[in-house]
């Protein structure tokens, strides 16, 4: 059975997904790197960046859940690009360079559809003005029986969450209070009913959380 | 040095320390007993309660910390009491019996003061209508050189935490999405930075945090 995944998804203990004011400099906006920093000192991380190397760990062994069996994804706009409304141009590709690590279709959700992307090594942005349950549809078929990950941002992940279609979510909660961005659990009164929770605390300081579909 | 600790403070996921709804029967709100489930298994929780025994746990171990060294009680009217407002009586005495667990005075933060309550074993509660600030100065004064208690609820902590007046916090993280509530941690951005932060998940699958003034 193909699953809908979410993983490396970091929050603030204030349950923030990303700070205030996304820009080009700042994807995350105030919250800079803080969320993130467990996962850049991941191999699966320096992989991804061209880098090598780097210590096997606890987080890297979770962080690497990620990958395997994925056969698309969808991701939000806001996750895509730091422009909102129409497309100003149609150059930007993403954050990720000519050969982003994704490396499957990937569905982006947005009110402004463009032109299919092709990107080397097997990455292909579709954009698509589509609900939740649309969405994985056409992913599932492009996914051929693989499962399908859900990238984010935070919107995108809550209103899966929202439609109870994700079947597993790995949460990085990280010892910070962030204060302003954007609240994942908005609108989830009772969501830990619906999951099997384990939770460990890493040296690094963040803890774990693997949310299994009961 | 007097230091003024936190200690057993549980919130949810999305950052609640409690439910909405405070009624007598339901201390919590909605919450019930959710957010204290894992306190209630502990030697500590107990013997406050008149039961004996109990496994000793590292959830156990870690509530323990709440008692030693304390000389005084800091606490806010709706820990105190489930009515708002004036007082309709005088005759509720707290939700602890004749004995409560303190042993210490108690300072109860209200805009209604009341006659100073003596109880059995050493629990005097003094009803205050104070600033943090003010409150603790009574609280230190009362406590003959020993520590300070801040026992809750979620907006005298936050009070405290605004102020900085806050050396030591132990934050019991429950996996659970509670959608509603007294947030813990608004208008706290940065809190992180004037602390060093410990966590720990233990078998129960609560993440103990503690927080040391740096």
């Amino acid at each position: 059975m193909s699953l809908v995944r979410v993983h490396n998804f970091s929050v603030s203990l204030d349950g923030f997904g990303t700070g205030d004011g996304q820009t080009l400099e700042q994807p995350f906006g105030h919250a800079g790197t803080r969320l993130h920093e467990w996962f850049f000192q991941t191999r699966a991380f320096r992989a991804m960046t061209g880098q090598e190397g780097g210590p096997f760990s606890v987080d890297g062994a979770l962080a690497d859940t990620w990958d395997g069996g994925i056969g698309a994804e969808i991701m939000g706009r806001n996750k895509f690009s730091p422009q909102r409304g129409p497309w100003e141009d149609e150059s930007w590709q993403g954050w990720w360079g000519e050969n982003p690590p994704f490396h499957t279709p990937v569905f982006v959700l947005t009110h402004h559809p463009r032109p299919t992307l092709e990107m080397e090594g097997g990455t292909t942005f579709h954009f698509v003005d589509a609900t939740p349950e649309e969405a994985l549809k056409q992913a599932r078929e492009a996914a051929g029986g693989k499962d399908v990950r859900i990238g984010g941002g935070v919107t995108v992940v809550r209103d899966f969450l929202a439609a109870d279609l994700v079947d597993f979510m790995h949460i990085a909660v990280v010892p910070i209070v962030l204060g302003r961005g954007e609240r994942l659990w908005d609108g989830l009164e009772g969501l830990d009913e619906r999951f099997a929770i384990e939770s460990t605390t890493t040296p690094s300081g963040v803890t774990h959380l693997m949310f299994n579909k009961r």
